[in-house]
């Protein structure tokens, strides 16, 4: 695999991320996860605009360069002979010496590498976790960082009963999301999702669901999800409908086909 | 300066952390920082139980080697030069594929620095932080991962205003920690700290003092730390008087004297 780091092509088995960097010392970064389908980079405008807010909660001093960054993808899906593909960007603060304040001369390290896409993934089985929860009323809930241990715990938890992933809720117990996506369901009829400030990431898969059809944004509980008709996770990789919510089944429902058809 | 990594003697610019290791993709890591004075790595079996622990909470499958680890460390102290330092040990879950999951095959990645202890750090004026908070219903709380982000945004607000750290409270308005040290306080006559549930880290220091010293274990508002009459703040790196809490001028009080004199 050929990976891009702070301008250069090398294979990744060379490429070299410092050890004082900190986005491995310090989870002092951003990530994007953006699907190529047929050589197109999907809704490239929202994820770089989700990046550049990220950035400026962050502080992190990097101007994005949207043009260079798009050759830059389009040069790592060529060098990999990739045209369906799920591209991840990461940008950490770069390297540091010890502590937490932020060096100012610091260079950020910008990294982009590509692999396959294999497909929508299979309908879901989810669950509620139970080990942790989502801190809504952090900023570092509304911008995609790259520190993501409460998911990876809630989706280690999920693994253990057999599920495929698992729903956060915040310190309120308002559902906020699935692990690496976020959550939609139809209640009483109508296509609802979590607020952002209950601790949804703003998807850009949610952001074009909202843009291209009416619903509503309304705090839900895990037993307003009990009731759902259908429910569906959504993330730039797709729509995944869920066939099991907390032990209860579900049918793979009309709405995610239809978005799924649309965007 | 020379670091080891999973086993490996190298010069820091010569030592690669993979681009698909979790520590930089996810923030999904420990990480210990140990004092070393005179050549002794203070409170070091607390710190490999605190790790060990941590290691248990993320589910990480690593078996501790503790004697290895010290001779590790102090190899990294002999090629260094250095017998008064601090030593950083990240332990990340390792190399793995795109996604959360984590993959069971994956050999954890381990680095331990040292950098020259430069003294303890002037007394602080800190701030109550208002930009974020801790998530104290969090198992991620309660153990030193290298997820930083809210203690990095607190610290950046606290800079902005020329203070030198910041108090997190979680989400219910406790006061939690500093961002990279416990906090204790004499209120009324009585020496005082917040529970670990209040979404303080188990700080290696703050054990000790536990253990030294007579105090009590009870959740603190900013109000009360408003009249407390000495406030001190303790990492593994020392005990920092508070001379200034949210405006207030503080003197540096005997009690945090007599502490860093006996531990």
């Amino acid at each position: 695999m050929i990976v891009w780091s702070n301008g250069q092509l090398t294979p990744i088995d060379q490429t070299r991320i410092d050890p004082r960097d900190r986005g491995f010392t310090l989870g002092d970064g951003l990530y994007e996860t953006i699907r190529v389908c047929d050589g197109n980079l999907l809704r490239i405008d929202r994820h770089f605009t989700r990046l550049d807010v990220g950035l400026r909660v962050l502080g992190i001093k990097l101007k994005l360069d949207e043009n260079a960054l798009t050759r830059a993808m389009r040069a790592i899906l060529e060098a990999n002979a990739l045209s369906n593909a799920a591209i991840r960007l990461t940008v950490s603060r770069g390297v540091s010496a010890r502590g937490l304040a932020p060096d100012p001369t610091a260079r950020p390290t910008v990294v982009i590498s590509a692999t396959l896409y294999t497909g929508p993934a299979e309908p879901a089985q989810v669950m509620v976790a139970t080990v942790t929860c989502r801190n809504a009323a952090s900023p570092i809930s509304r911008v995609k960082t790259i520190c993501c241990l409460d998911s990876i715990l809630a989706r280690m938890e999920a693994a253990k009963y057999g599920m495929d992933d698992a729903i956060l809720l915040n310190g309120d117990g308002w559902v906020a999301e699935a692990t690496a996506a976020n959550i939609f369901a139809v209640i009483d009829g109508v296509l609802v999702t979590p607020p952002i400030s209950d601790g949804a990431l703003p998807g850009v898969m949610r952001a074009a669901i909202m843009a291209h059809t009416p619903l509503g944004e309304c705090s839900l509980s895990a037993d307003d999800l009990s009731r759902a008709s259908e429910i569906f996770l959504t993330s730039s990789l797709g729509i995944r409908p869920v066939v099991a919510f907390d032990g209860r089944a579900l049918p793979v429902g009309p709405v995610a086909a239809r978005l799924a058809a649309e965007l």
